[in-house]
């Protein structure tokens, strides 16, 4: 059961118009401050919903949660309850919140213990993540990487149009938003048929990314539908999946990125669910040849989701190096987890699954370094005067994502990750 | 800190030579019976050990371990207090149970509260495995899989002498022994340059492996050096890295396995300690070229583990199709941590990594169906008249492992599963 808050709705907390927060948004993660312990809020405007004073103050009882649901440091506990828990806890949250509703607005001796400041808050990893997949879903990036690395006549594998291709990825390293993380070390071969070297990456990347963490799956040996899909998808959150490229050229044949991709991937903090995404649906593109019976789908599986990749320089200005949009992926979610638990696999609550470098048609609109700088040929010029083949030492990247339609914008924040000197 | 009992000790409590569990051994696990929850238990001959008995008894005070560790569907808990607390328990263990020891052996009415028999008990998964790595480190298996699929003069990749090859797989589906799974369905490419195929696997193969399990490890950014990694490895047990190779050869490239091996791998119920398994260390082949400052490593580090697999048609039957052993690793698992490590990538408690297919230099000791029954082109006789390309439905996979020497046997027991037709 989905629960979708209409486009039009309003609350009776401010929120400025161009906020990523809207009440139509409401979405969950958790934070401390210094005199809360680390508890599930929902992002209002500037503000958090301290869920934890909300369910003590009584106004989420009869919802199946309990205190520790929300006592918690982890939303996995709340999403082990359910998609229909789940839509409802939002339901009671919106009816709690919009325009005309008095029960909470009237309360005022009750706001300062729910309504908390972002600016006074920690965000804190919200999942803890179990499995983490990652995918290879933009045609685009597949075709971008196969002509630089392979035949510009045959760049997509033979595979790509009927598989969507996706490996394992290591869960034990995704961080959050705000954590620095250190230039990964490792065998490179910068000579062909000479004895690799070992050092520093000289190519560090990033990837522009969404990932959508799933509610419990079902027992292993069955299959998620493409029509079932939705029903497994809590919500999604921006996602950088950190690659070195020079470590990725050699050690990834035959069994795929191991090191390249295992040293960090960031996450921002606040998981918007579905529903809140339901308005900005989209057709994805014809897929062609057909595909197989099991990735077939009906109705529209692509969202509308523009995104910008932002360089921050040390001197603090922000360089946008790229603006994409989810849109352009060739293969949905619902086509993701179908193919994913085709063959039985199962899935938990909490695991995370990564769309793939998000590539746009044109160059700008590229999701990685690789691609912008067309595999160091074409460097960025950053405002400072500075070129970017690959990331420096210093360097902050930001990833920010939103929709909008009718004046209402439901956003993303952002992931924002400062690369430090090798360890 | 280690702690090694001594090669000719012995126990008051009867254990026959042929046993896979003298007092040497003290593998853990997680059983349960029919009037005890689950909780952890260490074997001895054909007994568990209740060791959440023992606590409560007031055996095992003072070594720092709660009843919580013990009263517990995991050895997790018990793992997070680090290596010297771990020893500590097996030497305490020890000296209750060694042959001139009172302690225990004198307190008879304490016996039937603390000794099970294993016939008596059903076992559980005894990790919570945060993390999964497999690697691919049998020399003899890469070059097999590189005659049969690449180019038979250049069989092993160019990376292969320098880097212990691995990769990420799927923790979600690792299962017990004894657990049933089921056949895959996916998609594959019979015909070469036709449209792919969808439907259950017509190569299901096993992959004899070994796996170890971690200790907490260091900050993200950090590495283990291979003098360090003993310290941060906390047991062995064996691991079936199921392989539908169907699926596998057509959805593989670029980015590794996926559906062809997250449907399911099997461990067995006990953990041995890398202590126990001391009396068993050998030097490891000569490494030419020679590898990287960081892959080095001194004193004997690999071990001499015999393996066998067998399966067991419907009828009951045995039939033993190949004996191997874990002496024949190219790299080892300290190689195989510092490795994982060298970039920074983090490791936790309970995150499990796998040997990659155990291969032996002979035709008769290989780890995998595709390589004993060579592509097909040599099946496999069973004693019901039978021949086997890969497993079929009925068939149950056994492998089994331990190490000997001076009448002193170390085992693992086994790991067993049953395949089941498609779901």
């Amino acid at each position: 059961m989905s629960y979708i808050i209409p486009l039009h709705a309003k609350s009776w907390v401010q929120v400025s118009a161009n906020s990523d927060f809207p009440v139509q948004n409401l979405p969950f993660g958790i934070f401390s401050t210094t005199t809360k312990s680390p508890r599930v809020g929902v992002a209002l405007g500037d503000k958090i919903i301290d869920l934890l004073a909300l369910f003590e103050l009584g106004y989420l009882s009869n919802l199946g949660f309990d205190q520790a649901d929300f006592e918690n440091q982890h939303l996995n506990s709340l999403m082990s309850k359910g998609k229909n828990a789940n839509s409802n806890l939002r339901e009671r949250l919106f009816n709690l919140l919009k325009e005309d509703s008095t029960e909470l607005k009237n309360k005022t001796e009750h706001h300062s213990s729910i309504f908390v400041q972002q600016a006074d808050a920690a965000m804190h990893l919200p999942i803890k993540v179990g499995d983490y997949t990652d995918f290879y879903s933009s045609r685009e990036h597949a075709t971008n990487v196969g002509v630089m690395f392979r035949d510009p006549a045959n760049a997509l594998l033979p595979n790509w149009l009927h598989i969507p291709v996706g490996y394992h990825g290591r869960a034990s390293s995704i961080v959050l938003s705000g954590q620095p993380i250190y230039r990964p070390k490792g065998q490179q071969l910068p000579v062909e048929n000479e004895p690799p070297v070992f050092g520093a990456s000289k190519q560090l990347d990033f990837e522009l990314e969404l990932a959508f963490t799933t509610y419990q799956g079902k027992p292993m040996g069955e299959s998620i539908s493409t029509k079932e899909a939705d029903d497994f998808i809590y919500g999604m959150c921006l996602f950088n999946d950190w690659s070195a490229r020079d470590i990725q050229k050699w050690e990834y044949v035959p069994l795929g990125p191991f090191l390249a991709k295992n040293f960090a991937s960031s996450m921002s903090p606040w998981i918007v669910s579905l529903d809140a995404l339901e308005h900005f649906r989209i057709p994805g593109p014809n897929q062609e040849p057909k595909v197989l019976p099991y990735l077939e789908y009906s109705g529209d599986k692509h969202i509308d989701i523009k995104l910008e990749v932002i360089i921050e320089t040390e001197d603090g200005t922000e360089n946008v190096i790229s603006r994409s949009n989810y849109k352009h992926m060739y293969w949905n979610m619902n086509q993701q987890l179908a193919h994913h638990t085709i063959n039985g696999c199962n899935i938990n609550c909490g695991d995370m699954m990564a769309s793939g470098t998000i590539s746009g048609t044109t160059p700008d609109s590229f999701g990685s370094m690789l691609e912008l700088a067309w595999k160091g040929t074409k460097p960025l010029k950053m405002k400072d005067g500075s070129e970017r083949k690959f990331i420096q030492d210093g360097d902050t990247v930001i990833m920010r994502g939103y929709c909008e339609k009718d004046n209402l914008r439901i956003g993303f924040g952002e992931v924002r990750t400062k690369v430090l000197p090798t360890k």
